[in-house]
C-alpha cells in the first residue's frame, strides 16, 4: 500500500500525526537518520530502533553506484539486503548530483544530469525515468522525485527556470513510476523567491504525490532565508500529506521546521559530528576530545536515556577518540541520533500540550550553538 | 580472592577446566579477545557477552601511554572504565617493547627496558616493578610478569641470558605486586631451546604464580618449532594451575595447543582480519571484497549462529567492504571472534566425550588455509 497520514493535533503551525507505512506506523515530527550506503554508519538495525528511529534515509546514487539497483532487488529489496525491517525513504539523487559531482561539473539538459561519478570519474547520466527506476527497483516505502537542486545565491531566471524543469521531471517521474506498493514524494523547488516558492507548490500539489518536500534548502543560505522558504512553501500544501524539510538536522532548525508545520526532517549531522567527536547536549555541542574531560567520568547528558550515556563516561569516549578507536563514533552516533529523536519526542508531547512555543523557547535558552 | 582453576576432565594431554575470578568463572579451553585499548575494536562488551568471550585481553604498554593507568584507576578501573564486568586479563609490556618500540631500537638493561614510544618517539622505560604498578592501577582480573619476548632465531648464548633475566625480573614482579585481588601469571621463555625451556618452565614454577603463560612463540619460527616450544615447557608445568599460549590465534594452532594441554589463548588476529574483509569459515579463510560473492545471498557460514551470520548476506558485507562502510568490519569481528568461540566450545564438548584428537583431526581435514 502507499503511504497513509494521520494529523492528530496541531498546535498554531505545528503538527503532530502518524505516518502508516508497509513497515509500521511512525509519529511526526519525526528525525530521520541518513543511511547513505544502505547502512547508517557503524550502527545496526537494532540499535536504530532502541533509539527510536522511526524511517531512516538511503540515497538513490550512492547504491546506484554501488552495490547497483540489480543486487538490491535481487537481495529482495532495500529492507531485506539491509536487515532493516522499518520504514525507508529513499532520495533521488538530485541532491548528490548537486553535491558530489566531480569537480561540480554537471550538465544539466531537459532530459537529464552529465556528470561524473565521485568515486572514480566514470561519466553518469542521471534522468527522471532512471531515478523512478533505481528507486523502484531498492523497493523503499518512500521514493523521491528527481530535481535539481538549486544553488544559492541563484539568479531569478536561473531558478524560475530550473524549478519549471523540475516541475516536468516530477510529472515524468510520476508517469514513469512502476511500483505500487512504493509510495512518491514531490518536491517543491523556487529557491528563495517567494512567488517561485508558491509557483512550484502549487504545481508540484496539482501534479499529486503521497507527500511533499521542501528542497533546495542548506545550500548555503543564512538560517533567516531558510525559514523563509519554508514559509513560501509550507502554505500552500495539504494538510493531509506529511511534509518534509530536505537535509536539515540543527537542533534549532528542526524546532523552527516544527514550528512552521513540518513534519519530517534528514540530515547526517548527528553521525558526521559523531565520528569527529562532537557531541550534542542540552547545552550545546561540546567536543569529547577536549583536555578537560580527561578525567570527567560523568555521561555526555546525565539527562540522556541512551546507551552511551547509560554506560560511558567522557573521559572513556574521550580516550577511544584520542586513541583514534571507532568505537567512538560508533557510540557517539548512538548518543547524537537519540538526542535529535527525543527533542522530536518532547516536541510532540508539547503539541499534544498545546505548549510547542514555550517548549521551542525553553529548549533553544539552554542550548547555545 | 585470587583465581582458582578447576580441572574437570583430561583427554590424552587435552584439558577441560574452569577458572573462577572476581568476574564469573570461565570455561577452559577458551579464546581471549584483544582489547588493546579498553576496548575490543568496534565492538561494546554486550557483544563479547553475546559470542560467548569468557575473558578478554587489554594491554598495559597501550593504556600506560593513554590513557594512563592513573585515569584508569581514578575510573574505578578497567572494568568500570569500560564497563566490562566480566574478566580481564591484561599483559605485562613485554610484547609490544618487543613489536611496536619506535624502529624496534630498545636498550634491555638488567634494572629494565628503554625504548622510545610508537606514538611520539617519546622516552619511555619500563621495568618490572613499573608493570606491576600499572597493572594494579589497572585491576584486571589477571595481571602477566614483565618478560622479554626474545626473537626468533636467537643464539643459545642471548637466550639463555636472557631467559634468566626473565627469571630474575619475574621475582622482582613479584616481590612489587600489590593488589591482592589480583592474580599474577608467570611467563615461560627459553626460546626454541628445549633445555632452557625446560630450565625457565621450572624455575618460573618453583617462584610460584597463579597460572602460567608460554611467552617468545608467534615470533616468527614456524609451526612445528612453535608446537615444540609447547611441547618442551609445558610437561613442567602443574595441573592445577591455568597454561596460557601467548599470542596465538590460528585455527589449527589452538587445536594443536589444546592438544598439548594448553588452556587459554589470545590473538589480536580475528577482528584484524575482519578489518580487512577476511572470515574465518568451516573450510578455512575466505575475502568477502571478492567479486564472486557480489550476489551470493547466503551468510558467510550456514552453521554459525553469531548474529552477523543470522541477519546478513556475503553480497551485503561484500558492500560494506568495497564502499568501506566501517560497519562491514564490526560485523564481521562479531563473526570471526565467534568462529573461535565456537570452536572452543566444541572442543570442551569432545574433550568430555573423550574424542578431542577425532574432532581435532574433522576440523583439520575441513579447514584449508
Amino acid at each position: 500500500m502507499k503511504i497513509k497520514y494521520e494529523l492528530l493535533k496541531t498546535d498554531k503551525n505545528a503538527r503532530r500525526g502518524i505516518i502508516y507505512t508497509n513497515h509500521g506506523k511512525v509519529e511526526t515530527p519525526m528525525f530521520m537518520p541518513v543511511g547513505t550506503l544502505a547502512n547508517v554508519k557503524m550502527l545496526t538495525p537494532e540499535e536504530l530502533k532502541e533509539v527510536g528511529s522511526g524511517i531512516i534515509l538511503s540515497n538513490t546514487y550512492h547504491l546506484w553506484l554501488r552495490p547497483g539497483e540489480d543486487i538490491v532487488k535481487k537481495a529482495g529489496g532495500l529492507h531485506k539486503f539491509m536487515h532493516y525491517d522499518g520504514p525507508i525513504l529513499t532520495d533521488s539523487g538530485g541532491f548528490q548530483v548537486f553535491s558530489l559531482a566531480k569537480n561540480k561539473k554537471k550538465d544539466i539538459t531537459e532530459e537529464g544530469v552529465h556528470f561524473k561519478s565521485h568515486i572514480d570519474g566514470q561519466k553518469l547520466f542521471l534522468t527522471p525515468e532512471l531515478s523512478m527506476e533505481i528507486q523502484n527497483k531498492l523497493d523503499s516505502d518512500i521514493a523521491m522525485s528527481f530535481d535539481e537542486c538549486i544553488p544559492y545565491p541563484a539568479t531569478y531566471e536561473y531558478t524560475k527556470n530550473s524549478t519549471e524543469r523540475t516541475l516536468r521531471w516530477a510529472k515524468r517521474g510520476k508517469d514513469a513510476f512502476k511500483n505500487d506498493q512504493q509510495s512518491l514524494f514531490g518536491i517543491v523547488q523556487g529557491g528563495a523567491y517567494a512567488d517561485l516558492r508558491k509557483y512550484s507548490a502549487l504545481e508540484t500539489v496539482k501534479l499529486g504525490f503521497d507527500g511533499y518536500a521542501i528542497g533546495g534548502t542548506s545550500v548555503g543560505e543564512d538560517k533567516e532565508t531558510m525559514y523563509q522558504m519554508v514559509d513560501d512553501a509550507v502554505k500552500y500544501l495539504p494538510v493531509d500529506k506529511p511534509r518534509y524539510l530536505m537535509g536539515v538536522g540543527e537542533p534549532e532548525d528542526l524546532l523552527e521546521g516544527i514550528s512552521r508545520g513540518i513534519d519530517m526532517f534528514d540530515c547526517v549531522l548527528p553521525t558526521r559530528l559523531a565520528r569527529h567527536a562532537n557531541a550534542f547536549t542540552e547545552n550545546g555541542k561540546i567536543n569529547l576530545k577536549n583536555a578537560k574531560y580527561k578525567e570527567d567520568f560523568t555521561p555526555i547528558s546525565s539527562d540522556c536515556d541512551c546507551y552511551t550515556c547509560r554506560h560511558y563516561t567522557k573521559a572513556y569516549l574521550r580516550h577511544l577518540f584520542v586513541a583514534k578507536e571507532a568505537l567512538g563514533g560508533r557510540l557517539l552516533s548512538i548518543h547524537n541520533i537519540r538526542f535529535l529523536i527525543k527533542m522530536m519526542e518532547e516536541a510532540r508531547e508539547a503539541i499534544t500540550n498545546g505548549n510547542f512555543e514555550e517548549y521551542k523557547a525553553s529548549f533553544l535558552k539552554k542550548y547555545k550553538n
